[in-house]
């Protein structure tokens, strides 16, 4: 792999796998874990293990009937970066160690790890990787490797709130359920995560849920669509021209599993729009410029405008179900049929809400110390001679 | 700016604005130009400038009535990277000169630069870059600077082709008029070029060109989806986790002016689906493997599975219309009207077409290096002593 | 800080400081260490942990009188990125415990935290951390980091082994003595690793490790020379004009701490050379185009020619010295005196053989890759359809 | 090729060869030219064509007897990125055109064109690129290339300026004959361009003069070695730990033709020294950190300490002599003689100072921005609402 590192300032490092190490080559066994390293991470921040975990715990699986039951309790250790309670100006790394890891699913695993499993990657892993792909649990294929996007996250929120920026996730629809339109950003902080589903609008929530677990019965899985908002953005975040806010932030949610596809402000519907009806009109509020609607999802020209940057991610269903399908076997060449599987989620859009939120916050970030790097060179010069801060 | 770079291996860098240089601090004047440097270009290939003139002639404006009538010839020269007909190693570079330059439109841009047009990129970059933004034709924010994607893209394409893939797009949609469905790849391939607005559904085309026309008549613009195929992509493109081939390549069609959003296979239709629903089937097609359906739209895991790549891009309608709408006045912080305007692009989707074309291609190209080069240090060792090739 | 990963293709992250964490803002406590993370290896490699860890121990403090008495073990665990045995292609993640931690010795740092330590970094650090830099045991900018490098360094030369490349190195000059010229390669790998000083000409190395430690009675520390080469690296590594392979071989080596210049072949002493004495003359060696001499360290235009490339690195004398020396205090902006210090390594270039010889494997290995990447994409086209390998 | 990018805020993708496309695969001729695209240009700073030619006219050949008697004007155009006599934020465009490229020089170059030039990099181009590398006047490896590397520095030089930095060269010794110790800054800076070989020691310069000219009697070249001073540098650039200040200068400085080794401060001399010897006792001067010594050249732990920035860089004698030398034809695999040339500089130390003068002020203003980044995001906050400055 060639892609594990994202950002060009806040630059976050990730690996680990489903399962994790099981031996090396002289067999001796290791328990896997997960970690990342985020590099750019300014000094003298207070920093504490909860609130990573705080973060974590928002994305953990089994604490709910439309998730998965596997028993992962993703407890996140920082092993470098801070000191006596503050960021260094190292990088800060973040490991999670695996702990559902019992014989028996890997064993599980073991039975099919030749068969391709519908719409998931043992294909294309196998293809790229050859039988070498670690087959447990999808590898490095599976969500599992989120929950240290998450904790990156978690590190970039913090550092996004001192500029009073904030991000907020949930789930606008699932499998045709939507929630009802109007909520205001505070509505929608103050209510998206009191219900399993991470949807706002509590009704809107409560009928999601049931249409999950209806079709868990039916050993089927549902999709659906997340929406996340980012205040306080200022004008001026993103980079023309490749590297435009909203083609940054398209690349961070697309590269999260299970999304497959991204949409800015009214996105997919502007093709039914004429150009008189997606202009966003510009007025003045006292003296500071503002603009009536938000079609253009807080972003004009790859840059932010300082509005409420509105962006939405697909969340496919979850690709394993409890149903039988027919398939093939990658290394006898034959069809098979992988049978139905038990553990999973009936839905993954309230686990990627935390996901998503992460990336946005990290790529957010990213921007803003490119801005502020452009800007004070364009801005501020140095004094000569400097002196040690504080003496 | 900080992203004028695109790409790891194969690395496109552009730069050049709508009109270009006026006069340099000494009042020297000078006639504007873009640029493109490609590096990553292997040596050996057989390369004229015709074939990437080709290219910008189908991106050309001024050829329809659909189009702006801006008059800009978009002529290249091959500067570098070029010695008896053939690609060197060296990195290809390509200029275009401005040619549609007149007094008499710089003054018309004179007269609102300080002015927010809506839809377009005004304010954020006088938010990034101060008064100091060049204010003619949108400078770097005009969709001017695609013409240089454009020839990049053509090398991208040509390079692609010796491993048979081979990029399409084509408008799907307009302003709700749909093409239909159905067509296979070289039913597309061979009509979408057939008229104005590059739809291969040739009854649709017309009901599309019709529709922009009498919404030109209105003074408004029309918005669309433009789809985009890759046919022949080997299995196993893309890096995991964070570099996946659909996140890139999201990456490298939202940086395109005017796309809003992107999806993937079934993109945001998986919302309404359920897993069993979604889920590709894979068979056996003799002892190849493939897929039953493309719900995925050849991407698993973030990597290429071997059937067609299908995404698709929306294009906000062309945010210049002959309507005067209310704005403000950024230096003097007061409300205003902008006129309307007549100079412009009734939709721009035809015009997007080759312009996807291009980011995909570069994108893909990006990928199939980088996957050979992952591939060959896997698998091929080198042999020594080395000799000169034909000696 | 924003320079903690290195390479494009074969891509290791690094993060840890000397002692690591003491605690975090909720005042719980944690253990340190350092990780890296490698990305771009190559699936279906055999690898073990003794195999890092026996490279690991080659750089090991503690081992010597003329090394630091500090005593870690550096005992490595690689927590992803293998299953079974062999690498899986995702990213390899290993993890360095800090074991010598003891509080005695933090309470010494906490004293003198504020004072700077002549040749070290504290004042550097001061100015882009301020006081929030990891003052314990120089913090990250201890060379205790490079014992991750020495991990990555590891896994590269054993993936540059499969083509037969080879990387050692070893102490060349300290403190004046040389060792003797006209070894060759096999000769000086047979003996580099045979005494604590890791100079190949054992009757040199005797009076090198006599001197360091006189130099030690008086409390002082002495600098020296690594050299290091690579056998049967292929003709055609190195990009221009930027990522010439000595360009970034000398940003590898001048990342390693003390290091304060790099030179290639001949290196400083072409200054005093004319261009028929410095030219090396090819010749045939049968079919095999050679050359007479390697003035040029085997690289010419940026490129290795297919003659060993050889390097050479300065390293300073150790900082940390047990005489008493002027300073100053950051935090009262006084003159102060930074007493006499024990523990400390006499001499680091033998420790510094280890590093030198990972970043010239980590280099080289991500300089292979682009070329297999680009010279496939020049040469090796793709055929489909794709089956998995092995079926 | 890979790599004809550099930096990661600032950043300079250049391409172009010696001589240029002769014409493509219709046989139609172009002119070749070199370009460079500098992006990370801050916007509203003056600029004129006349600062980039003036710097250009230092490096350009043919105005003195111990240089080429190449004819090339080197007259750039900047063709993007300004507007109204400043710059805009958008990546500034230059080109300058190959001219001195007679059909008699091109003949001459082809009749060799598959002999090894010794010193040269034909082989190694070979080695990469097959026999499509371009051949004539050494193509992209000509130093001709390093004339758009001063037009970036000019730019980068132009943005130092505003925080006071300030970059200059110098040959410090030429084939053994060395400028007198103890020239302050200003002194340096006042003299160094008096002569053709770029020395500040007026009276050394002569002999160096004398001494070239000699050589090249015998048709022979020589070597040297060029000092680079950065004063003003504040404290606190350089991104540990592997893009340290001193790695990436050093990156940026063996990039350049026919350098061979980079040393910082005392350099190699710190092989000979002990502890005591090569430590900067810092002192206050006033309430300000100084140190008494400059050993490490400014940087400490790969971050400038405030101190002038010295570097040395030693270039090798040219290849290109006047004299026969043993060779291999690569085509035919048969040794051969490479008869004299004449046309080539007696040395090429002198022409290389604005090269090393724009590497340095390129890889300086890359860390300058960096680090107001990093610094910026951790104290400078946002205020929202923004306003359009000067409203």
């Amino acid at each position: 792999m060639l892609g594990n590192t994202f950002g060009r300032l806040f630059r976050v490092t990730a690996c680990g796998e489903s399962y994790g190490c099981t031996q090396d080559a002289n067999g001796e066994r290791y328990g896997g874990a997960l970690a990342v390293i985020c590099d750019g991470v300014p000094a003298g921040m207070e920093l504490s293990r909860d609130e990573i975990q705080a973060e974590l715990d928002r994305r953990r699986p089994g604490t709910s009937p439309v998730d998965s039951p596997r028993l992962e309790t993703d407890q996140c250790e920082i092993f470098s970066g801070i000191f006596e309670g503050k960021t260094t100006g190292a990088p800060v790394g973040i490991l999670i160690r695996n702990v559902d890891t019992e014989d028996i699913h890997i064993q599980q695993y073991r039975a099919v790890k030749d068969v391709i499993r519908p719409g998931h990657a043992e294909y294309t892993y196998r293809a790229k990787y050859d039988e070498y792909a670690d087959w447990c649990g999808a590898g490095r294929a599976s969500g599992r490797e989120t929950c240290v996007r998450v904790a990156a996250g978690a590190l970039a929120k913090k550092i996004l709130a001192r500029d009073g920026i904030e991000v907020i996730g949930y789930v606008k629809e699932l499998h045709g359920i939507k929630m009802r339109d109007g909520m205001s950003f505070d509505e929608i902080r103050a209510n998206r995560d009191k219900n399993d589903i991470r949807c706002p609008d509590l009704e809107a929530a409560e009928r999601m849920v049931q249409r999950a677990l209806e079709v868990k019965e039916q050993g089927d899985t549902v999709g659906g669509i997340v929406e996340l908002l980012a205040r306080n953005v200022p004008p001026g975040l993103g980079e023309p021209v490749f590297d435009k806010l909203d083609a940054t932030l398209a690349h961070a949610l697309l590269s999260i599993p299970a999304v497959k596809g991204v949409e800015f402000g009214d996105g997919f519907g502007l093709a039914l729009k004429k150009g008189s009806e997606a202009n966003d009109i510009p007025y003045l509020d006292g003296d500071v410029i503002r603009f009536r609607t938000n079609h253009s999802g807080g972003i004009d020209g790859g840059i932010s405008n300082g509005e409420t940057i509105v962006v939405r991610m697909v969340v496919k269903p979850t690709s394993t179900i409890s149903i039988d399908q027919d398939s093939v076997n990658m290394a006898t060449l034959e069809p098979t049929v992988l049978s139905a599987i038990t553990r999973r989620d009936a839905q993954i859009c309230g686990r990627a809400v935390p996901v998503g939120e992460a990336m946005m916050a990290i790529t957010l970030l990213d921007h803003l110390m490119m801005w502020k790097g452009y800007d004070a060179v364009s801005k501020v010069q140095h004094k000569l001679p400097w002196r040690p801060a504080g003496s």
